[in-house]
């Protein structure tokens, strides 16, 4: 699930779940932290319209309150919220069937956090790898109780639309236990079969690089975004490590840069890395990137022109917003009247 | 603030704050866990009533999700919070000037709690004296995250009404200044004045002991509530711990129970308990414990019959709750719109 990383997640959301998802809920999202990029396309985007084309309900989170997790201040929130809307809807994804909404627009939701912050422990939270990692790294007093809450508040996201599948990283399975766990001990203690145990997606996309053949992330200046336009593209390519060898060959390990630009050109062309390896033969990195470069603006061509779209109407953007919030309010309504009943709470009969 | 204790809290909420109340917004509560008795009645009910009379505004909260900071499960949670209610209005509460509501029924005051989770470290949770002590006393793994995070929780409440005053006991105000914090961070870090610096209103109330000496609380057996009827409240009277020195004198370091039967009745007819001492004389155990007796069933006869009527009219306190919940709800709104507007969130322009 992305909304936890905002980082390319490049190796999430490819379903490999042998269950066919169609009639499934499947809850994914993002947090509005910058641009979406081809390691966010080939890793997640892609895979979300799949789902959907085989019959899943997405409800697809902004995660706007998130941004704040790991650093001090949103920065141009809404902006990037609403371009990652863009980036969905451009992709593919379709406001008609997907719920797209911004977690701060779902009040209900953030509810649920008071009983489920009572089914964990402190020790429980501190065991969380992402918040011992954050503990481990920074002085103690900088780690926020948002950070150190933040497995609770997944579990808010995944639990109030009572979602099925949640599309993740093999990283990110320990976030996911910590929502199974608060729905079977609320199940258990509240006497309600309200909550389904979510299950994990694992995803199966290749891992794809950035243009260093290091890990793809806006912050190292190694992504192309699905923003970047032709010659930004091209220029990015230009510009990738790769090495002196003229003869090209597919080698993750030996040769990450040339490998990375293969399988990100193999990708764009629904093809094998090696074959195209194979073709490209001694044409050196000249030839490689050049074909790379087609290759991502052939395939990003009709997503870039639907964006350049979308992106020129942000009243329909934000009306997809709208709608998504109160779409979600209504299905966390339902959810916390669950939660209000089985707890007795007054006024909830 | 009586919402963090569910104890007698008999030394909180009498003002002694020289400023006038009038015109200021009051934040102050209970925890739904059983009847209100005279240590509730004596230490902080009366003195709501009183800010009332003198114009200030208050709100009211029913703090039902706070029930299971320190037990697992909310024991009869909507008749607690609904006897909470007959309680509030037989001993003098406006529900047209108060706004009384139960804390689940507010969904956006709880989503407060994402931005000000993000402005405290947990070394700053552990180190309130409260979460402290807690931890100090369970085996950590009993600590729930909804303990951990408690005096966030009150922040939340304090601040979604922009409370300017919150009655308090000494022992409280490491509570409030954690509100205080949230409100001085969340104003700086985001530009915007949001949030006004709640104040205590610091109790002048005397303890009121139970009717063995020891603090009053319901779990010790040592408590006269509200709703006990007047042979109940002889026998509760009669069973109370005195001495068998006939000479009654006010003595609370020497003669706890003595002194405070002495208080009790003293309070109930607003005199002082040295003076009434001295009128007992000689007449011992028994001739104090008359006089304790008709005082209190004398002081609530009123109080005690306005409650019968209230209680035989459950639909009156449910429409009270449901008033209540939803001028909370639109004061909890107003101040998530600016919140989110100051973050910046999309949409919230």
């Amino acid at each position: 699930m992305t909304i936890t990383t905002a980082r390319p997640a490049t190796a999430a959301d490819h379903g490999t779940d042998p269950e066919h998802p169609a009639g499934r809920r499947v809850l994914t999202g993002d947090r509005p932290t910058g641009p979406l990029h081809l390691g966010h396309y080939f890793g997640t985007l892609r895979n979300r319209v799949r789902l959907q084309r085989q019959g899943a309900e997405l409800f697809v989170v902004v995660a706007d309150y998130q941004v704040i997790t790991d650093r001090d201040i949103a920065d141009r929130l809404a902006e990037h919220s609403e371009n990652l809307v863009i980036d969905y809807l451009a992709t593919g994804l379709d406001p008609e069937s997907a719920t797209i909404f911004a977690h701060s627009a779902v009040p209900a939701l953030n509810q649920l956090l008071l009983p489920f912050l009572s089914l964990v422990s402190i020790a429980e939270l501190g065991r969380n790898p992402t918040v011992k990692d954050e503990i481990a790294h920074s002085r103690q007093s900088a780690v926020s109780g948002l950070m150190f809450t933040y497995p609770v508040h997944q579990a808010a996201d995944i639990l109030f639309c009572k979602a099925d599948l949640v599309p993740v990283g093999q990283d990110q399975l320990p976030h996911l236990e910590v929502a199974r766990t608060v729905a079977r001990r609320f199940n258990e203690r509240y006497g309600a079969g309200i909550f389904p145990r979510p299950r994990a997606l694992l995803s199966a996309a290749p891992l794809l690089p950035g243009t260093d053949g290091s890990k793809m992330s806006k912050s190292r200046g190694n992504a192309i975004a699905l923003a970047a336009d032709e010659d930004e593209t091209a220029r990015l390519v230009r510009g990738a490590t790769t090495d002196a060898d003229r003869r090209i060959t597919y080698d993750p390990a030996g040769r990450p840069g040339v490998a990375g630009l293969l399988l990100l050109a193999a990708l764009c062309q629904d093809r094998d890395p090696g074959q195209l390896a194979e073709e490209i033969g001694d044409g050196g990195a000249a030839a490689l990137k050049r074909t790379v470069t087609e290759a991502v603006n052939e395939h990003l061509r009709p997503i870039r022109a639907r964006r350049a779209e979308l992106a020129a109407d942000r009243g329909h953007i934000r009306q997809v917003l709208r709608a998504g919030a109160e779409r979600a309010n209504a299905v966390a309504d339902a959810t916390l009247a669950e939660v209000r009943a089985a707890m007795g709470a007054v006024g909830s009969a």
